[in-house]
Parts: structure tokens; sequence; C-alpha cells
């Protein structure tokens, strides 16, 4: 016979902690808790097998099962001296669902089920208390007329607002046991005139009532819609939980409360918690009483009055403390704890692992793991990498005043303060001279890229979490605020304004690119702590990772910081932003506008020395390890001159008139840029920029190798490749390039020729295009948009009403999109690999620094994850954690 | 033992047609020729093995190949009569490369091959002809030397011009025996001094070299090139064919010549060709001399004075055209014949199935049928669909005279004259008044379609093949001159030049689509013959094909057109292109620059009737068959007013601001339009668009359905849809809306409810998809856009290019890319099928269209392909074909 009811406490314990499965979470810790012999209120878990039994049998339940729910009742009955239903002496219960995850939307709890017209005054009698007594007669009709027969509950608050105005009171407190009598024969009217029957008065009949109830909610709507977005299958069904009621409002010696059993918000270990005397547990969530501290050195250092737990109840504070450690010990991890007091009686009511806050988790996986509790498999698994931003990044001092101005979209984590500057050229100049300057745009362009790497942080007026301006801070780490709706900023004037405020430029402001706050004034900074824990961590991660993490770095300030944050290379080093440092530009530009091959070639000459600068710089600070140049990428129309101004510097530089510049830039306008000339496409029609640039890495690559001795790895990534001959034709190109320098110089270095796969075409003909790679970096930014068909630059005016239709769970250019555009991830891998098993794989974009995205790589078996510099502990973090789930 | 050489002629014929991957297609037919009794020159076939052999053993021959080589030789020795090398009675060959099929680049022919300084002499008493005899061997020499020994032909042709300068003569026919004696003697010592050893003397080395020199051919440059473009593998190998020389130009009596067994330029039966009395072959090809009829009709018809062969020859005449008789009842083709009489005695040097335009083909085909040569799907069989858009353009009388003006590209075929115009709604205008027109314009943007619709054709002086109006002209069929270089138009003056001559608005000009050419002045066109052959052969591919066909069509006119042309119902009709016309832009531009939802609704409502009238005539002249419609697709901001008088239109309108107007156009600016706001998108966050589209559907299919009796089948097609969400969002909306005009009407209609399949992730999905889809239909334009990631408004710049370095063997937009979109499209249907096996799949876009990618429909089991009217017939033929193929 199917075992379809578990019991728990009064010294029996059926279950275990991990029976999740069938008993659900809740039920399967009281009975664990139960089982370590700790003082749990009695009760029974009808199991899960049961729900997904009730919907498989056209909602009914297996036959045995009321047989054996009334021989669990039977125990508990035992257990606690007390009888479901008797008159003298009766045994109240709580019911409450227990899925295997808490899961909003699903019935909670009933209270004090088993009270009736005739029980009620047992209980009063029994307790000596009639008010508890009548008070929670009525809560329990309040509550299950809610919960199980669907009254609502603003009924039932209308019948005691109007009560205590009758009675010229202000507080339910003020009302007495005859009023809360008086109010129980109300609610029973009032469900009976709703309902068109009684208030059910059969304790038997309120039980099967308040299962059901559990059993109905699972396929509520709210339920079905949670379930779906966190991917919970229907079939895991809820259990159902019948626990013996016991009181912490049964006077002084009586009390309740939660704890943690140590600091959840900065991970030290001390017991952490709050506690009311003579109330129910509710009190002390609801803030109607302020809870007293738990621990004597909690209180004194509040230097708050009302006397501690240890203080008050010093025998049953003894009881809880060996509680928590025991519980600690047992589940080896900080736990969150209800309890409460009846009597002088400790109970037990419900024991879970606790939430905590990035640094408690790092701090207590570490710290559990010095005490032996756990290992350091299980301390890298502990910590959410996700929430490693807030640690990695300078965050405001919580005690610092601050003066709020206005509040965008949270785009960039960490916290900056400086002087407002409106212009990106200032902005480098001002920081050039020292100072601390915050970007304030309308909006950022790839022109203001500068301004913003000389920033301490960015602040714009419009754009979303994926603006331009999101998108380079996050890249560059820097802390950015976008999209301040209240914000008006007004450039020539040199002033913004938000809510009737103003700010002119060169005032202090802060940003805080983790909350989306913008405050007046320099508010306190404090800076991450990179060493003690974190490292150890980071240490501990590494051990078990099979994905190597490489860094998204442009420039030398960016490749140090991701070297280290741990990089173990760079990824991807995109060329274009170094076309728009400084004076650069203006030859750039005189490449872009060439009207001819020689014209071409005398601006990237000018162009050449810059470029193998750059690339010095950064191998040598990469030494020994690979770093992957994409050459030249962007439609050549995002370089041109927009301004009067720029036209004349750029017509002056190649003399010719402005007239003249102004048509040829016209005819390099785009539809479309992102589907346009790029990438290898500019490669092949134009050959110069290429050669110029495999030059500038040959020749800086030489010349690291020989002034340092150090190795040095040129990873030359040919962007947009469709087809195999694109890649086979610039190949012999860079090859040529690479013999040529080696032949001038008269030494060599070793090299790679690789492609970004990036385009649905690309990673169909995977097994092609690997015949002319060395190595394959997917670039699931440019992937996403193209397999989407969504740009975006332009993909704010829906993508945000499409996640909170759930059309997408997450922004696609967040984490990876893994059923579509991660669909063409694992066949360009597969396919690749066919044709060369050997073929080095990684990833490059925004994706790489995604602890969920980082998680597919790995199941992919890419070789390598790169993201930017700010997010390479958290990739290093999740690809430990995807090789240890794995 | 392998037999490694094959004899034909002269009684043996060890060859047949059907033997060409072993004997290569000249030896093959020259084999078959010989099984018929046909008088050829008897010869040797080296196999194509010999090839594969000599490739995979270093560039060795079979062991017994020499001996076979030889064994052959003396058949033809004994057939002939004469012997190789004998200095008497010498044996002259031709020696020829083979392949499968014909093949440039590879080595073509060695002539009079067995010449030495001894048999020269034999020749020349045998042929009583020393100038002929000395001829020939100067022409071996140069021709061995240059082709077998690779020494530059301009050597010998310098000493050919220092002979004729000394004998003060112009004319090689001035040289006598003496001379070419001499000259060949020259040629000798020419080759021995570039080479270093003497030109062979010994008749087999001649031989082996000439037999090398084939096999040598198969692997230079050009022939790897044209194999590798035309997907010919290395493998199959040349055969060689060594063949006993014949003369034509051996008196009066001999004669070369070409002919057709029918008339290739129209089909009509009546022999055609040439021939020349005392020639070579190549005498008739290189035109020194006039050639003359072959039959005394064509010579009398054209009014020609030298007698046709008919005339001049009659007994060998009638055996030749009793040998055209027999190679077509035994080809079942109309023949291409190249033959040679020696001395009154004819030779058959070739036959292969002969090259005819269109028309002929068409004719030829259906003729064969009446003759009963052939079956119908033979017919169907033989003519090229691609070609059959010649026949059904207007095309210019070839006997009009013509006065050239500009040339462009031939963007969209059909001849078309009429008076020159520069504005569109000025184009409109005059059409209704009953003038022919021609709009040009520097290039043409949606804002031009209802000009463009009005216009007999379209002139424009920028843009390519790919170009707006292009596209825009192939669908609806008009004839499209793009990318007129040397034109310049200036619409505010009303005139236009070319190369220094000036059109003014209102001179008539005729555009050919077809070439690309522009004349001046009205030149005479011609009407396509759309009944007879054409409809014909249009009922036989319609008995064999599977796929059916569908048009692309979106305005009455069109619908009824492609009607006319068989198309068995619409498959895409572009709701948006409605949205252009007339006055309706404007309450477009109200709805789209609306504030608010009532404001949009107000706009929408004025829509309402206008798509309710067109939907009303299009069903009803596609009564019967089903329609698919595609709620709106494009950008939004593609409808945005332009210039200042436009926003005045829609400002009094709506009774707000230009300036207002203007910024809110701005907000709908998109940087990538293609990956922007459009399609589904637009119908999620603007739910009222696509409401009142589907209301004036169902409103016009029951109004139809009403009046008429007729049935009407909507299919309602969800554009640019990535996931199942968002079509099953969309298909609940519709439904509600057909749901609520059914109830208002109290009538219902059938409808199906389907998506496009054009983003790379739609296809990848497309096993979800298809539970919210009734049809899907491939929109292989976009998803050629997305999958490749080229804009196709922007790849005219490297687009071109890429095709010429072949890395797109053909523009992707023309023929569907089938190893990159093609599997995509694949990989979409399989998983469609799997989810809904009865699933309806088609093709929409211009690929539709195309034969090959037709083809590659059928092939993946679509249902059915659309296109624009005019290209119905082609997609007809196309898809009988790949049934009849497949």
């Amino acid at each position: 016979m199917t075992k379809w009811v578990y019991s728990f406490g009064g010294g029996v314990s059926e279950g275990r902690a991990d029976m999740k499965n069938l008993l659900g979470g809740k039920g399967a810790n009281l009975a664990e808790m139960a089982s370590l012999g700790l003082p749990v209120p009695p009760g029974l878990t009808i199991t899960t097998e049961v729900c997904t039994y009730y919907y498989d049998n056209g909602q009914s339940y297996p036959p045995e099962l009321t047989a054996q729910v009334e021989a669990a009742l039977a125990q508990i009955e035992a257990a606690v001296g007390a009888r479901f239903g008797d008159v003298a002496n009766p045994l109240l219960v709580s019911v409450r669902s227990g899925a295997r995850v808490s899961m909003p939307g699903m019935m909670d709890t009933v209270l004090n089920l088993g009270l009736n017209d005739e029980t009620v005054e047992g209980l009063a009698k029994n307790s000596d208390n009639p008010r508890f007594a009548w008070d929670s007669y009525r809560r329990f009709i309040q509550m299950y007329s809610d919960v199980v027969l669907g009254v609502d509950h603003y009924h039932f608050e209308e019948l005691i607002e109007m009560l205590k105005e009758d009675k010229g009171v202000d507080l339910d407190t003020e009302l007495e046991a005859d009023d809360w009598k008086q109010l129980a024969g109300e609610f029973k009217a009032k469900t009976e005139e709703v309902l068109g029957r009684p208030f059910p008065q059969d304790v038997k009949e309120q039980l099967w009532g308040a299962i059901g109830a559990v059993f109905g909610s699972w396929q509520i709507e709210r339920a079905k819609v949670y379930r779906r977005l966190n991917n919970i299958p229907e079939s895991w069904g809820t259990a159902v939980n019948v626990q013996a009621m016991v009181f912490g409002n049964m006077g002084d010696t009586s009390a309740t409360g939660v704890a943690f059993t140590r600091n959840p918000s900065n991970g030290t270990r001390e017991y952490y918690g709050e506690y009311l005397i003579n109330a129910q547990g509710e009190d002390v969530v609801a803030g109607i009483r302020t809870p007293q501290y738990l621990t004597k050195a909690a209180r004194e250092e509040a230097g708050a009055k009302a006397a501690s737990m240890e203080e008050s109840m010093p025998e049953v504070y003894k009881q809880l403390a060996d509680v928590f450690d025991k519980l600690e010990r047992h589940y080896r991890d900080m736990q969150d704890i209800e309890f409460t007091v009846q009597h002088g009686k400790l109970w037990m009511l419900q024991t879970r692992s606790g939430k905590r806050t990035a640094k408690a988790a790092l701090k207590i996986a570490v710290d559990l793991v010095e005490e032996g509790l756990i290992d350091e498999k299980t301390a890298v698994l502990r910590v959410d990498p996700a929430a490693l931003d807030q640690l990695l990044h300078p965050t405001l001092d919580p005690t610092a005043p601050r003066d709020h101005f206005t509040r965008g979209l949270p785009a960039s984590p960490g916290a900056a303060a400086g002087i407002v500057v409106f212009d990106a050229d200032e902005a480098e100049t001002l920081a050039k001279d020292g100072k601390d300057v915050i970007l304030c745009r309308v909006e950022t362009s790839p022109e203001d890229i500068h301004g913003m790497h000389a920033a301490r942080g960015i602040l714009t007026a419009r754009g979303g979490m994926t603006s331009h301006a999101a998108v380079v801070a996050r890249g560059m780490g820097r802390p950015c605020v976008s999209g301040a709706g209240t914000l008006r900023i007004d450039t020539k004037a040199g002033v913004m304004t938000s809510l009737g405020r103003e700010i002119k430029q060169g005032d202090f402001i802060t940003i805080d690119g983790a909350s989306g706050e913008v405050y007046v004034g320099a508010v306190k900074t404090l800076q991450p702590e990179l060493h003690g824990d974190f490292a150890k961590l980071m240490v501990w991660a590494d051990e078990y990772r099979k994905l190597r993490v490489r860094t998204n770095a442009d420039t030398p300030n960016d490749t140090a910081t991701a070297r280290e944050f741990g990089a173990e290379g760079i990824g991807l080093c995109r060329t274009e932003h170094m076309f728009f440092e400084g004076e650069r530009i203006v030859a750039v530009r005189e490449m872009i506008l060439a009207e001819d091959v020689a014209e071409r070639k005398k601006a990237l000459a000018k162009l050449l020395p810059m470029q193998r600068g750059d690339f010095v710089e950064i191998f040598k600070i990469m030494r020994g390890l690979p770093v992957t140049v994409r050459l030249l990428d962007p439609p050549l129309h995002e370089f041109l001159p927009r301004e009067e101004d720029e036209f004349e510097d750029v017509a002056k530089a190649m003399g010719v008139s402005v007239d003249k510049l102004k048509r040829h830039a016209a005819d390099l306008h785009e539809f479309n840029p992102m589907l346009g000339h790029r990438g290898c496409r500019l490669g092949i029609t134009y050959p110069e920029i290429y050669e110029m640039q495999a030059r500038a890495i040959f020749e800086a690559a030489l010349e690291v190798v020989s002034s340092t001795g150090d190795t040095v790895v040129p990873e030359i990534m040919i962007p947009l490749v469709a087809t195999e001959k694109e890649l086979a034709m610039l190949r012999a190109r860079v090859e040529k390039v690479a013999e040529t320098v080696f032949a001038e110089k008269g030494e060599k270095v070793d090299y790679m020729v690789g492609t970004m796969i990036e385009l649905p075409r690309a990673a169909l003909r995977a097994g092609d295009i690997a015949n002319s790679a060395d190595f394959f970096s997917f670039g699931t930014n440019d992937l996403t948009q193209t397999t989407i068909g969504i740009s975006r630059d332009d993909a704010g005016r829906f993508l945000d009403q499409y996640v909170k239709l759930d059309i997408f769970a997450v922004d696609p250019f967040v984490s990876i999109d893994q059923d579509g555009v991660g669909d063409l991830v694992k066949l360009g891998a597969e396919r690749g690999r066919a044709t060369k098993p050997g073929l080095k794989l990684g990833i490059c974009g925004e994706h790489g620094g995604d602890p969920a995205s980082v998680e597919f790589c790995h199941r992919v078996g890419l070789d390598y994850v790169s993201c930017s510099p700010f997010r390479v502990p958290i990739a290093r973090l999740a690809a430990a954690q995807a090789a240890l789930k794995g």
C-alpha cells in the first residue's frame, strides 16, 4: 500500500530533509528537525504524490488517504495530549502548503483550525484566556473563509471597523473577549450570507476543506504563471502539512521570534534575530510592536533598552542557541529559523537556508570551510556569481547622508562622485587635470567614448539598459545611470534640472549605478575589498572550472584591470575603439573618405604607428597569455564627421573641399548599418585596412618579444564572416603580411587566425569555415541581433514590454537566448569540431559575463568565455559552478 | 584487362551516346553517329579513366595504353587506307579533348597531326596541291608548338608578317606553296630556338605529345577555376579523341559547314545553316569569307546571290538532309551539326543538342511532341524556365530603328515607351488621363510606389539590381532600367541629360528592361504571345508539378494579372503597400503619430473602410482560391512625412503643430529599421492596428461571400515572429476579432492564421511555433537578410564584388542560398511538420520565382511557392521540372 502520509514530531519522524520531492521543503525540514530530537510541534505531511494523484484522477484522493490521515492525526493527539474537535481539550492545527521550492501564489496557511462554537469554549477555559480564544476563533473564521471558502476578506475587515466605530476605539488591541465573540458570530453570519451555507462546524470538514484548498491552489493562475517563469514542472505537485498549533501569545512566558544563525548582512558569526514576548508569529513581521533583540550584545550595540531574549528568557535562549548550533552543524549552512515559546517551552516551527547579501554569502562560505563544515567545492557553489557584481565596485557609504536629485535605470553597477560635465572632450580634459568627472548626456554615441572612459561615471537622460551608454559603461566597468526620466539637460546653457532643482556644470553629484539613484553633492563611497575571502573563493573556483576566462579589453587600462581580476588573456580587443582615441579620428576619417587606394594608404600609414603602439602596450600587459585582436568591424560611417568643425578638420587634412567631403560622407549612409558594409566586408573591399592592422599586430608582437623576451600570442580575428571563402581570402592576406614582416625583421612569432561566429549563416556553415579557422569566437551580441532580428540600438521601444509580457523570460542581450541563439552556438560548435576536433572555441560579447550564459557555454563545450574586466570574477565563479554541477 | 581505348567509324563503333562519362561528350556522340551508319571519319577515344589514372599515378599512363592506341590507330589506317607517318600516303589526325561537359580552358584541338618534313611531300603529291600541303604543315607546326610545346603564337605570326612585308603582299591568300614551305622551315627553326630542341619529326612522338597536352590541360588554372565555379568534380577527368583528318579545302567539290536541324531563333522546322566551298571549318566561323545559305528557300528569302548548298551540291545536300532527319529522330531534339565535304564525300564531324532562344525552345518542344518524337514530360524538361521571362513581357521590335540615349542595369524585363515624367504624383495623374508614362527618378523610395504603379516603365540614375526601384518594379511586372550611370536628372528643371543630350519632361523615351538600354523616342514594341505553344506547355507543366504556385499581389490589378498567368491564390498580400495609396497616407500618418490609443483608433477608423474595400476587390478576383494577407510589417517611420508640406497636411488633419509632429517623428527614427520595431512587434505594442486589419479582412470576406456566393479563404499571416508566444497572443486577438465580426454579421467564413518564418530564430523554433500556426510561409527575403547579415538596401556597395569574387555563386537575393538560408528553411520545415504533420508550408519573396529556388522548395517538401505575377509561369514550369527530375 502506498504511504501517502508521513508523521513527524512527538518522537516520530518518518521523513528526512532529503525527501523534499515527496514531502516538500517545509515538511522535509520539519521531519528532519524532529528526527534530530528538536522540539517540533507534532504533525503530518500529505505527500506531493497525493497532489499528482488528485489531478490525474479528476480531483479525487487515493482511497487510503482518509485512513492514513486519521491515523497520523491520532498520533498528534496522543503526542499533544489533546483531541481534534474535543470540546474540553481541543487540538488545534495549522494547515500549510509546501512544494519542493517556495512558491508565491500558492495557498499559504490556515491557522487555528479545529475551532468551532464549542471547542472555542474549551480553549478559553484551558488557556484561562477567553480573549485569546475568541480572537483565535474569529481569526480562524476570517482566514478560513478567505483562503478556503473564497469569501473576500474586506467583508470581515468592514465588520471589525464598524464595531470599533460603535465602541469608539481605534485599535484592535482595545477590543475585548466579548467583542471578539460578537465578531466571530458576525463573521459566521457574513460567510453564510455570501455562500448560502453556514460556516463549517465539523472540524474534519474544516480539515479536508483546507487540504483541498492547498491542492486546488496548485492550479490557480498565479501559481501556474510562476511555475512557467521559473521552469517548475506541473508534475511536481505540492505537499500539505498539518501541524499542532503552538502559541506565543499565551502570556509573559510565551514568545515568538525569527533568527539567523549568522549575520545575513555581513556574514559575521553571531546569532542574529528578533523576538516578541506574548505575541504571534505575524506580529514580529507586521511591525505593530517593535521586536526586541535576541542577544545581549546586539541590544547593547544598538543602545536599545528592551531586554534581549538572552536576558529575559536565559534558559530558553540557551536551549535556542543549542538548536542554532545543532542546525548549522547539521545543515552545514547558515539557517533562517522561526520559533515559538509557549508557557516557557521552546518549539521550532521552521528552518531553512537563510538568504544573505553577497558579502555575507562570501564570508559564510569561506568561514564554513575554515570551520570544517563544508568543503571548498560546496563553498564555491554557495555564492551566487551575479551577486559578486556588488562586491567588485565601489558602493555608497550606507551611513553617509544623501540628497536625492533624480533616478534612472541601474545600467552599470558601482557608485561614483564627481563634477558634472556635459561634453566628452571637456570630460577628458578635466580628467587629465586630475578631476573626478561625471559625464552627463541626453544620450551617448560612439563619439563620446573617450569622454566616458575618462569619466568616473555616466548619467544619461534617455536610453534603456541596453542603450549605448549602458553597454559601453558596463564594458568599461564605469558606473552608469541611464534614462533618468525627470532629467532635462541643456548642454548649451551648461545646466541640468530635475524635479525643479538645477545643477550646473562643475557642481558635484553622486550616482549609484547599482540602484539608479542620483544625489546632489559628493556622497562618500566605499572601495571594494578584493582580497581576503574574495581572493580565497576565487582560488577555489579556479581549481574546479574547466572554462578559461578571458576579457574584452581595448585599452591598456582595461587590460591591466582585467588581468588583476584574473583574466587569462584577451578574448576580444576591438581595434575600432582605438580608432576613436584622441587625434586619430582625423586620420581615420581621411582613410574612410579617401577617393582611391593611394590616398587611403597614405591615411593608413599615419594610423600604423598608433595602432602598433597600442598593441605593444596591451601585449606587454598580457604577456604570456593569448590576445585576440579583432580587425576593424563597424560600418565606416560610424567614424564620419558630424559637426561642421569636424568636417573642416578633415577637409583641411585631406586638402579637399568641405562640400565634396559631405557628399562623399552622404554616399556612405546606410539604412541598416548593422547589416551593412562592415566587418570582413570592409576587409574584402578595402584590403589595405586589414593589411595595416595585421602589420601593426605583427610588428608590435615582435617588438615586445625582442624587448622583453616574453611570449606574445596574437590571435587575429576576422569579423562578420558568412562564408568560408571570405575567411580563406583574408587569412591568406594576413599570412602574407606576416611573412613580409617576419622577413623584414628576421624574426617570427606564432599566431593564429580565426573568426567570429556572429551570423546565423556562419554557425550553419561552421563545418566549412573551420577549414580556414584556428579558432571560433561566438559573437553572441551580433548573433542575437541577427538570429532574433532585433537591433540592440532600437530594441528599447519594445523589448521591455516583451520581457514584461514574458515573450522573453530575460533580455536576450543580457542572458543568452539558449533555445534560439544558443541552438546556433551549439550547432556551430558541433559542426566546427566535426571538421577540426581541436578547434579552439570561445564566446565574446556581454553574455560571457552572465552566469547562466557561462553555464551554457560550459555545457556546449566551449574552451573559454570572454567578458568585460569587471565581470571576470563572476565568470570564473560561474564557470566553476557549471563544472561542479555538470 | 581494362579497355582504355574505344574505336569509332570505319564500320566499327565501340561506344554509344550514353557513355559520356567514359568517353566524354564529343567521343560518345561521334561513336553514336558512327553506329547509326553515318559517315564519321574513323577515330579512337582514350577514356576519361586514363585521365584519372594519369593523375593518380604520378602523371604516368596505364602500361596497356600504348598497345591499345596502336591497335586502334591501325584500324583507322585500314579504314582510311593511309598510314600514320607513311611518306607516300600519310594518315593525318586531329587530337581533341572531350570532357563530359564542354569546358573552356581545356586544350581544344591540334589539327593535321602526322605531318613532318617527309609526309608533307606525300600529302602534296596525293592531294595534287602543294600549297595546301605546305599550308597544312606550317599550320600544324604553329598549332602544335603553341598548344603542346608552349611556344607563344606571336612568334609565328611575326614570321608570317615579315614574309608578307618582304613579298609586298597583304593577305595570307596571296602567299604561295613555296612561301608556306619557307615559313614551315622558319617555324621549326623558331621552335627549336625557343625550346632548345628540334620540332618533333617522329609522328608517334607528336601524337603522344598531343595526348599528354590534353591530359595536362585538365589541371591548368583556368580549367580548375571553371570546374569550381560549375561544380564539376576533379575526378571526372577528360577523354582524348584522335580522329582521321578530312579536308573541306581540297577544291570546288570540297566544302565545310555548320547547321541546325531547325531554326534556333524561332524554332521553325526548317534546315538552318551555312557552308563554304573549298574552305576549312574555322573559315566559316572566322568571317573572312561570307558563308552561303544551306537551303534555296533561305537564300531566296534573304535575297542572296551565292548559290545555296541545295543548289550547288544537290546530291551531297540530299545526303546531309537525310542525316539531319536521322539525327533528329535519333536524338529526339534539334541538333547543332558540323560537317565537311571532301571531294564530294560527306563527313560528319560533330552533333550535339543545339542552343536556342526561349521562343525556339518553346516551339521546338511543342512541335516535337506533336511529331511524336518526345512525350510531354520531356517537352516540359526541355524549356529553361528562366528564359520564359523573355516571352512574358513586351519586347522591342527588332526591325524598328533605335536612337541610343543611355544604358543602365537590366533591372526588370520588358520594353516600354512613354513620355518622361519626373514626379510620382504627376505620373499617376497623367496615367489616369490615358498617357503612357515612363517615371524617371534619381532613385525611388516607398513614396513613389503609386507613380511606379501608374507608369509603363521606370528609369533610375542610381541603384543596383536590388535597389528599391528594381525590386518593386519586378514585383509589379513593370520594365525597369536602374542605375543608368551617365544619366543626370534635374527634377526641378524638368530635364535629364546623358552624354550631352537633353530630354525634357513630356518627351518620349523607350526603355528595354531586358538589356538595360534606353532610347530617345518611342520605339515600336511587340506584345508577348501567351497562347498557342506557351499555353500548351503550361498545361503539361501543371500536370506534373507537385508544388502549387501562388502570387505576391497587393492590388486588384496585380491579382488579376497573376490569375491570368495561372496563380492558384495569393501567397503574400502586403497590406502596407495599400497604406501608401492616394489619400490614405495622411490617415496612416495620423495613426502612427497618434499620442494615445484613442487618437490612434480614430485614425484607424478612417483606414478601415479603405482596407476593407481593397480586400473586397482582391477576394472577388481570387474567388475560390486562398488569399494570404500579411498584417502590417514595415517599421512605422517608413510612413512618416518627409517634406514640409507633408508635415503640414498631417498636422492639419490631427490638429497639432508641425513642430510637435516633427519631434514625434524624430523619436521614431531607428538605426536599423530592418531589425527594429516592425512586424508582429507593432501588433504586440499597438494591438489596435492588427485588430483593424483583421476586421477589414473578415468584413470583406463576408461581404464577398454574401454578394457573390463565392468561397473566400483568407489566410491571415503574422509577420516577423521570433517566438511562439508572439504568435499565440496575436492569434488569440485575431480570433477574438473574428468572433466579434461573425457575431455582428451573423455569418462566418473559414480562415487560417499562420506566420512568416523570416527570422533564423523562427526557423530554429519552428517546432514550438507550429503549435500556434495553421501555416508557415518562409519569408526568404528577410530570412536572407538576417541569416547572412546583409541589408538588401545597403548590399550594393559590396554584393557585386562578392559575386565577382565567387564568394557567392549568385546573388543570394536572386537565388536562395541553399547551404545557409536553405538549411534554415529545411530545418524549419522539418521541425514544423514534426509538431504538426499537416502544416501548410510555402515560400514568398522573390525566390519564389527563381527556378533553382523553386526546385529547392520542391525538394524540401513545401506545398507552394509564391512569386510576383509575371513570374508565375516560370514557377509553374520550374516546379514541373523539379517534380520530373525528382
